[in-house]
């Protein structure tokens, strides 16, 4: 499929099955400060990790053609769960425009690493895909994993400073002290609003991994390639879209993407 | 319809759409020890909370057929979302078989006292389910209510005496040191588990209210009236039934129920 009838100013299409994928829209509002942006996030469908594969794939294949009739010049899968499970549709949808997933990101700057550490929701440890990524660029690295439930309520919620997300943290956090590892990555989006804490727990001599940022240098770099960023200087748009608005998501949604969020819109998928 | 083909020794059916009712087992295991149980948990189609009321309307019809196919005696709804959205379909179902709800039974005890404070998730908050029955049986209560987003997660993660929920539930508990309420309401079937805590930081002049305590008083009074309490002297048993087994089940489900789970089964609803 050929979709490449974008422009400069079209937009990137960022996408999540919730609000984590902000964290990601933040990073590229400081990183490709000229670029539109739309966001979607399917709220009313949450969570996917608890779906099933098919599922997960159906509701994917609704959101990328959503954003392909948005005229998207790229696409950002922001979420650690599509990534595992429905990746593939999103490039065989998407034809010659080009594709990022937050696994990939994250595993390319991690694989520079032998000794790396990961921490992620149940669902994405489980699904083993930030290890076979990382082994496929780096195959002699030791991998050392962590499932942190409750990180992802705790941040919903708020409590980014709260000593009680320290207390948890640093349970979660300990085995790390003991092993030799050389960088985290923050292996869910909702992790870079408490990497404060995190720094903090880990002490200064590990690397930590945000996959956005390497996002951002794949977008800069593909964008630059096919000479496709944008040149305009006006101020840029941000839109989103969202199936539900969940509680408190103003605040919340704020706190992710660190700016007032208008241009809101509720979408029904097809 | 006329369900009434029980025997005294037919089992008491007890649903909610995840583990929290397991709590209300725990109760029943203790002040109706000679009773069956068959507890069933719709984990595949969590959560409740964030659907339309078709939906949860339709979920809840397909478990009351499942449970009067298991030949129940009495109904236990031990799920605020389900009780505030879907009674009546239950009790239409249920036809001469007794059902109680949490709602109910908790707000029968709290219709004694004249201020009472409410603590529950969100969505049951929002439902004001708890304030409507209490204003029945008492119109001149004063009722606070607080939502506690976190208690659900951090007790489904077995985090029962950790300092973290310790003070996120002083956050969350403060208001009610400066209002003159003389009874709380363990608003959602997780609570009981953290009862302690809870003790601990509202101090020791305020009853709380645990909606299973009047759950079993109402089926020892009903099940007596109608000559239906079980006689038999044979160990009783109690059947698990789950539209899917969740991370950590055993480990979590046996902290909620104080007991050992055997005759875990999956079932498929239609």
């Amino acid at each position: 499929m050929d979709n490449m009838i974008s422009h400069n100013n079209s937009p990137i299409g960022v996408f999540d099955s919730g609000i984590g994928g902000l964290s990601v829209v933040k990073s590229m509002m400081t990183h490709l400060p000229h670029e539109n942006i739309i966001y979607f996030g399917d709220i009313a469908r949450l969570p996917y990790g608890t779906k099933s594969n098919l599922t997960i794939q159906t509701f994917t294949a609704q959101t990328v053609k959503f954003l392909l009739k948005q005229d998207v010049k790229a696409i950002v899968i922001a979420c650690n769960t599509i990534t595992a499970v429905a990746k593939q549709i999103v490039y065989d949808l998407a034809g010659s425009i080009p594709v990022i997933d937050v696994i990939n990101a994250g595993s390319i700057a991690a694989a520079k690493f032998d000794q790396v550490g990961i921490i992620a929701t149940p669902a994405t440890i489980r699904s083993q895909a930030y290890e076979h990524a990382i082994h496929r660029l780096n195959p002699s690295a030791v991998i050392y994993t962590q499932e942190c439930p409750l990180l992802v309520p705790l941040v919903e919620e708020g409590l980014l400073t709260h000593p009680a997300t320290e207390l948890i943290t640093r349970d979660y956090l300990n085995k790390f002290a003991r092993l030799p590892i050389e960088a985290l990555i923050l292996g869910c989006t909702h992790y870079p609003l408490i990497k404060e804490i995190i720094r903090k727990v880990i002490g200064n001599s590990i690397a930590i991994i945000d996959p956005a940022d390497n996002i951002c240098k794949y977008l800069i770099t593909t964008l630059s390639q096919n000479d496709q960023l944008n040149t305009s200087t006006d101020k840029p748009y941000y839109k989103f879209c969202l199936t539900e608005v969940p509680r408190k998501f103003q605040q919340i949604g704020e706190l992710f993407l660190g700016h007032h969020i208008e241009n809101l819109e509720i979408v029904t998928l097809e």
